[in-house]
Formats: C-alpha cells, structure tokens, sequence
C-alpha cells in the first residue's frame, strides 16, 4: 500500500511528497496504519539492523532509501538486572550508532528527506535526537541545522558539531529552542526534520516493541516502561502494539508505565486530571534533561495510549533520579540521567516490582553525567 | 571437556583452578583450544549476544558463571560505507555496554574470577579495557583497581571511576603502567584481570568473527582489518578463524591486515625483518592510544598469526589519524582516534580497495575525541 500520512484533528489525508509541516487545521501529523499486516512477514532474520521488521513498516514511499542510510540501527539487548530487582529486565536501547534509543527514528527520518530529495533540513533537540539527525544526515549528505538550548550537556552538543552540522544554542527555555528552528524553517521554506512534528520519526521508535516481541519470543512483559518527555518512545511503543494486536502476534497489551521528570510534569497532571489535553507546565529545571518538556505538541495522542494501555504516570524527583544513576553505575550500568529517572520510578515503586517489567536505557552515561 | 590453560613457550598445562599469573617457566598463557567442534553447535539463535556461540568457547569451567555477569555484548552490525568505498564494510564493535570491543573479552575474564569466588581484581590499561573490566566487575561485585596512564583520556578514566573502582593514575610509559599494576598484583596477592596476561579475555574476542561469519552467511571478507597494540582483537579473530576452520564452516582463510601507528609500530617492524619475537620499541606518541604499546607481551603468537594469516602490517601516520576521523564523522561515523588509525591506513592504501573489507570501529568518537 501507499504511504498515507493525516492530521490527527481533522483526519484531512496528504500523500508523502505533498506531506506539510501541519495539517492546514493546525492539526498534527501522524502516518495511517497499515490494516492488512501479515504475521509471517513479521520478520526478516536476514537483516541486522531494526529493518529486519521493514514489513510491518508502512514505508513504501521509502522504496530502499534506508540501505543508504542505515548505522545498523536496533537490534538491542535485553539484559537481567538480577542481585535485588529478579523482574527487571533492562533494554540496553543506548547500543546504537548515536549511543541513544533516537537512532531508530533519524534513521527514517532522515531516509525520508534523502528520498524526496532534500538539501537541508533543520531540527530542535535537547540532545540526543539532534546527535541523531546530525549523523544520519551527514551519512546522506544532506545538510544540517540543528537548534538546542544553551546550557544542555557539552558532549552532547559536541557530538553534534562532530558530523559537520550547524549549531545554535538557544537561551531561553525548551520551547524557545522550537520556535527558533520553526522560524528558520519558515522563513528559509526548509524541511523540518522535528522528532515532535515529523511523524516518520515515529515509525522507528515502534522498532522497540518489535524487538521486545522478538527477544521475549512472544511474551509481553507485564509492565512497560517509558520516560515520557514529546513521546517519541511512548507513541512509538503504542503504535508497534496495535500493529502486534492486529496482526494477531499478541492478544493484550502489556500495561504502560510512564516517568515524567517531578520538575516538569505536564503529562502527569493532565493524566490524573481527567484531561484530553495536555496543558503547558512551568519547567523548574532537572537533571533529566531529555524529557524537560513542558509543552508536549503531541500530548493528546499520548493521554490517549496511556489509556487505551491501562497506564499510569510516575515522576521522580532530582534526589531520586541522582541516587539511582549512582546505583546503576555501582551495578555496572552507565545511563544517562534521562534514564536514571525511569529507574528511580521503578526504585521507589514496590508495586511494580512483582511482575516483569521492561526498562529502556535509552542514553549512554557518558553523554550526560551527574557521577 | 574441560578447560586446560597452557604455557605458549614450554606447553605445560594447568586446570582452570591452578592458574597461575604467568608458567613457572615465565611463558605466557593460553587457553586450549576445543579440537572437536561440531559445525552443527555453532550458534545459538535464541540468546541475543555473544554467547549463542557458547558452544564454540572452551570454557566448560564457567559453567552458567555468565549469565549473572552479561551486560548484553557482541552482536554488533555490519555496514556498508557507501560513498566512494563500495567494497569497504564496517563493523560497528562499539555498539557494547561499555563503548568499545573490549567487552567481548571483559565479561569472560570477570565471569571466570566470579566462578574462582575472587573477591578483589587488578588491571592496567590505556582506556577501553579498564572501563570494560570496571563495569563487569561492579556487575559481579567484585571490587576492583585499574591503572591507567597519567594523561590519557579524562573521559576514558571518568567512566572507570562511576563503576566505584579504584583508579591508579601512573606518569611514565604505557609500560610503567603495566608494572605498577603487576606489583601491586603480586605484593597483595590479587588476581590480574590482565587484557594482556589473563588468556580468558581471548576467548571472547574470538566471537568478532564468529559474528562475521554468521552475519556475511558464510563468507569471510577478502581482508580482515584489525589494529594491533597488544593483540587482543588480532590473536581472537586468529584463535576464532582456526576454530571456523577446523570445524569445517570455512575452507580459506581471509588476508589479515593489521594496522599500528607509525609512532609506535614494534609489531610492523619485527614482521618485515623477519623475526620470531616483537623487541620493545619507543613510543614516540601518539593519539591512537588504544594501540600504543612499545613492548607487547604476546608478539610471537602475534607474529605467529599473521604469518598464518598471509597478514601484512601498516601503519599509519598522525596526519593521516586525524584526516580519518575527520572524514569519517562527516560521513556520519564517529569513532575514537585509535579506530580513525586502522581507516587510516584503509584510505591511503588504494591497493586494498578492490576487494571485500571488513574494518573494525572498536570504539566510540566520544570516549577519546580530537575534533
């Protein structure tokens, strides 16, 4: 099938080289499921990189844009915490080229703008998805600009003028680092290449459920962690879900865990709050600067996955998520402090530690250290 | 059958559990290697990291010791380079727990100390080895002291401190280091979690090309690249070839081609005068740390292999170093300078494009950054 890309508000539909920024309502983009997914095509064991799964992607605008493209992207382990924590089970989603889980979407993302033949796209980051983009670009000679704020880690700023990208620091807060790259991208009619607004983004992060069904041959854990900041991971996780459930390869969901940040929690309040959307928060600052995000652009879409996935929204606070990065590191795990907050969720919630549960390390500690 | 560790120089053999630091003869040890290997046992599909070739790893003294200990190493991709080099394929051995290749051998070493109930380790290294053994060690609760050089990479050591193991900053030479190690070793009777001296750490760095072979289907590369300093990587790949080989799944060898720094290059020189053994030469620096190593203490088997492997020996010069790493992040590779030498070499020697290369990125751009 074609790839059909639709506003989330209005259902309006654009086909791929038409495809705007948003909707015409304003509305954001997200790309149509793919209805007839044929469980024997799951899985190509041939290829080793995240595209083994390329048959449950709904890419055919692609063609084999990726074989030029690819890092070797995914395939993570899946590892034991063991000594106190027998239920945890770590994906280790940092072992990719970029050291961060925002390879799996850069790496279509970016295969994306090579296929319709772009010159230079512009992003915004806190980090690790700019590090991403710049890489996958530079590997598609594409040009690149990315926007990040002032005072975010130097190495990972450092990681992005590495592949030759133009970088502007930001003053200001997150979002004031968004409406910077949105202004060059209109005022010099440039390709976006946002993890927030570009839906292709959000077709690699499905990748990690994909890989969980694989690895776990089958069994879904109990409890699905994910930091949420824009969702890049969250709304990936849903997606690849409904692709497994309609597919007939799983018949439930496993229930989803979200950690917001306690300093910036506008996903968490909304959740409890009974809200449809989620409304803007101020960001008191925190360590966990990958999911500072005060104004999620797709927070209706993630309140609804985490209740259509029985979820629920934890948050931690600095004292927690520094004492957790300090505990990992003494058992041999180095993570960024991003995911030191989802472990710190997970430290401090006996609750959960009675079933399985799935953890992402979705950055390398040395990206970003507090120890 | 059972492991039997032996001296290189005079054969003596020793059980797993009476292993000595070096033979008493003074000749450095090895591991036997396993003469009855049944091509059918070869791969584990279900285990997602190195050890689905568990089969072909004479360490029946482990036992189930690394399953307590894996962080999930090994199963690294395979990429095409594209671009101007069509014959040139990477693999991608940074994508590890810790960054870097050496966690193939780490994790075996540390497995092996955990079954012998050790309970404190010792080592020295230039960097990647020490952060690799830090992480296992804290992994298996084994406390644990690295020395390192005075001057190497801060962010190299950063990473040895977080795990909570004791870091020796030593001044002088990479041998100095060595030694300070050594006494400390046999002044306190620790175990010597040596990358060099301790031959567990070989038998993990064998699965580089177990990998290979799995991953290319059968067929070996034209010309196998690998950086020598100590050896570790070289003499693997030559123990997991003669493996490959006697079990039938291969009928050739590839060409080795190893590569040093033209700063420091014993091996390069004892190769081409023809001798038996390496003789300690002077480091005149150099960025490629990983692989500065004046007075290598397995030359002979070194020497050994790549006379069996029809191997050829290059170096490479600062200059060159440099020009690589820059060229390669453009091309949206980030790899530390000591990876940036073996391309170096790589892309100064026309004569070695026109047939299928594999190359190594041992380690990760931002654990030892020039640019």
């Amino acid at each position: 099938m074609s790839t059909i890309i639709y506003c989330s508000e209005c259902l309006k539909e654009y086909s791929f080289i038409e495809m705007p920024l948003t909707c015409e309502c304003g509305g954001i983009l997200s790309i149509k499921r793919n209805a007839n997914l044929d469980a024997g095509k799951f899985l190509n064991r041939e290829i080793w990189s995240m595209f083994r799964y390329k048959n449950f992607l709904p890419l055919d605008c692609l063609g084999d844009a990726w074989k030029g493209i690819t890092l070797g992207e995914g395939m993570t382990p899946v590892v034991d915490y063991g000594s106190d924590f027998g239920n945890l089970k770590i994906k280790m989603d940092y072992m990719m080229p970029t050291l961060s889980f925002k390879d799996r979407g850069a790496s279509i993302l970016v295969a994306a703008a090579k296929k319709l033949g772009i010159k230079e796209i512009v992003q915004d980051s806190s980090g690790n998805a700019g590090i991403a983009v710049a890489a996958y670009a530079a590997r598609a000679g594409i040009k690149c600009s990315i926007f990040v704020p002032a005072g975010n880690s130097k190495k990972k700023i450092q990681q992005i003028y590495v592949h030759g990208a133009d970088v502007y620091e930001i003053e200001g807060t997150r979002e004031d680092t968004a409406k910077a790259a949105l202004n060059k991208v209109l005022e010099e009619k440039l390709y976006y290449a946002s993890h927030v607004y570009n839906p292709f983004f959000y077709e690699g992060t499905k990748t990690y459920v994909f890989e969980l069904f694989e690895q776990l041959k089958g069994n879904m854990p109990d409890y699905l962690w994910v930091p949420v900041g824009n969702g890049t991971l969250l709304l990936g996780c849903y997606y690849g879900l409904l692709d497994l459930k309609s597919a007939g390869l799983i018949s439930k969901f496993p229930k989803m865990i979200a950690v917001q940040s306690h300093n910036c929690a506008p996903v968490h309040d909304a959740f409890y709050a009974g809200e449809d959307v989620v409304k803007p928060c101020v960001n008191k600052g925190t360590l966990a600067e990958g999911i500072a995000i005060a104004d999620p652009k797709r927070g209706k879409l993630i309140l609804q996955a985490l209740r259509e996935l029985d979820g629920e929204v934890l948050t931690a606070d600095e004292k927690a998520i520094c004492a957790a990065a300090k505990k990992l590191a003494g058992d041999g795990f180095y993570f960024e402090t991003t995911t030191a907050a989802t472990f710190a969720a997970y430290f401090s919630n006996p609750d959960f530690q009675d079933k399985i549960s799935v953890l992402p390390a979705c950055g390398a500690g040395i990206k970003s250290s507090i120890i």
